[in-house]
């Protein structure tokens, strides 16, 4: 069967140090037996991204050689389905998540997030999962299967473990375009604070770094009634933003100085927070969250560090305050059944998503980019 | 009222390195009004008095200055009470643990071991609780109060957060010194098994050191019927002693070498331990135990590492493996919840702490400490 056309982001390799990615066309075969093909109508754009289509090969993340084609956070219709297909058929509105093995020990008992395959299924994907048109012989492959989906593309072959049904819980095409980031920067936000965080209306929970995911992370614990919800971040338009999540409290890092470890005990009676979130990855800002979390309280890493960055604890004080140090990978939910619990709870009208997202066509990715390092949006949706 | 006079091992400035303490008189005044006069009649040792008495003044935890007196794992019967105790009256068979202020955050809504007064009073004490007799102007203070108790006399004034009633729940006497190590090394053990690491039965648990603190882990971790329990150390006697205890497998660092990890995974089907719990403060071994944990498992800091001790956390791989790192504090339990559980499983056939005691005359205190530091001895008891 001769491959479908697609129109697709294609990141080639980075020249200058400047990022190169342009919209071509690209090849799409049928989907293998364990694949679905998905029409992409919108795909939310991630820092992820970012970090996995500017540096050289072999840099970071173990992607695909370049060229490649991102994006992890698609909402579409399904198109055609492989032959061991069982969770959905042609038709179905789908949004897509992470791909995951399904059968390790976490995927079985714990989160799917910590697959013992999340690396080879997410970051390393299929080297030749698109073509480059051209003669028969000498199609040059494009990387993809990005997060299982690579969703820069109108049209891609998803893994079905990505793939989460949306059938009966969206009402049309606007919902499906809103909700596209669901499954990976607001799930992440939300699920640390809901699920491995397991805040209660007690918590006094700070978030470090308000973009998508600590926002979402806001909202969370707005929605979960935390009784303080202090946002951090370098950005006041962000931090206003905050506020009007849910925020009782807002810090701005710029001003701060030192003194963050006071400013976050000032708020909470000298006992610190109970709930840390670090969402930046920036190590000095971890290691001032330990120190401000409370005795027994969980500081939670969910912001990527460089890849070779570590954390010094000291161990007696670290042992003797009782104090907890977790990692979040896709907030430790697995998304079919998260996700729908995101939708239940906007439609309540205690989850406005719609607050932290702007649409661009496709075609204007470069000023949705800009606009999100900028800080001017903070979760960019492209539309198809 | 003229002060008591008791029998206590009173510990002095070490010499040339050396430890010394001898058994002296002291004299102990009527209690103060939160204080309850106890009559010692057991008292388990303990590494943590052995660290506490055997470096120079101001070397690690802030203990008062020489000569004190040391114990923490007192059992005995209740001589007199101060005017605002309520918990016991004289008469009363008591088991002490440590001492918490019950107003923190901590003591209210978590667990006590974790209380912010911990340190003032647990290892700073009162460096005025015994005096050494003489006349009326130039007595010499001596410090005590050491966990709230300073049960290395035979008469000693105890906080009463460190009381726990055993009136209806030991039958006689022999029983009060069989438990008198539970209100710290066994319920440290058994707590980070049972409460912190919340073991179940599909839990593959790995202990490192097999003292009292480990071995207790181990049958704790038997108890709950934990599918795999691995026992870690590097003296043959220990390791066997785990086994009889309930030990499924054994591993000898002495003799595994670089292998510590491998020979985990090997044991655990590749996964790794589940639930890790370090009952040394060795550095190396806690970084060793990181890497054996399997992801989403919980590695336990139970040992006391050098006080300047620190860990290096590599920040992507811990946080994409979703481990987590956390401290105990005698085991996350309140002792007067928590003893009387230990009583009852040991009544039950299924807490066999007898296996790990042997009991001593307080006069051979220099043998007892010997044998424990020799590993002939897990856990003496001193009797009075």
């Amino acid at each position: 069967m001769a491959p479908d056309l697609a129109r697709a982001i294609v990141s080639r390799h980075p020249q200058d140090g400047r990022r190169q990615w342009k919209i071509e066309d690209v090849e799409v075969h049928a989907p293998d037996a364990g694949e679905v093909l998905v029409k992409i109508i919108a795909s939310g754009v991630c820092h992820t991204d970012l970090g996995c289509g500017s540096f050289p090969d072999g840099v970071g993340f173990p992607v695909p050689p370049y060229p490649r084609v991102l994006g992890h956070e698609g909402a579409g219709y399904v198109v055609n389905v492989g032959k061991k297909v069982t969770k959905v058929k042609p038709g179905d509105s789908v949004l897509l998540s992470f791909a995951f093995c399904g059968k390790c020990h976490n995927c079985e008992h714990g989160a799917p997030g910590y697959c013992a395959q999340f690396t080879p299924l997410n970051f390393c994907g299929n080297p030749k999962a698109f073509e480059l048109p051209g003669s028969d012989k000498d199609r040059p492959a494009v990387g993809g299967s990005f997060f299982g989906q690579s969703s820069f593309s109108n049209l891609t072959r998803v893994q079905e473990t990505s793939v989460v049904r949306m059938t009966d819980l969206v009402k049309n095409e606007a919902d499906l375009k809103l909700f596209a980031p669901l499954g990976c920067g607001i799930q992440t936000g939300a699920g640390t604070v809901t699920e491995i965080g397991a805040a209660r209306a007690s918590d006094k929970v700070a978030i470090i770094g308000l973009g998508g995911v600590g926002l979402a992370a806001i909202m969370a614990a707005r929605h979960r009634g935390c009784r303080t919800i202090i946002g951090i971040d370098r950005i006041d338009a962000r931090l206003e933003l905050a506020k009007s999540l849910g925020a009782t409290h807002i810090i701005n890092t710029s001003t701060v100085g030192d003194g963050l470890e006071k400013a976050v005990r000032d708020i909470t009676e000298q006992s610190g927070s109970t709930i840390t979130i670090d969402a930046t990855g920036v190590v000095s800002l971890i290691q001032q969250g330990i120190e401000f979390t409370a005795n027994q309280g969980k500081m939670i890493l969910l912001g990527v560090a460089p890849m070779d960055a570590a954390l010094q604890v000291a161990l007696v004080p670290f042992m003797v305050t009782g104090k907890q140090l977790l990692g979040s990978m896709e907030g430790g939910v697995r998304p079919a059944d998260y996700i729908p619990r995101m939708i239940q709870w906007h439609r309540q009208g205690n989850f406005p998503i719609d607050k932290l997202v702007k649409y661009y066509k496709v075609e204007e990715f470069e000023k949705a980019i800009h606009d999100m390092e900028e800080g001017i949006t903070v979760k960019p949706i492209l539309l198809w």
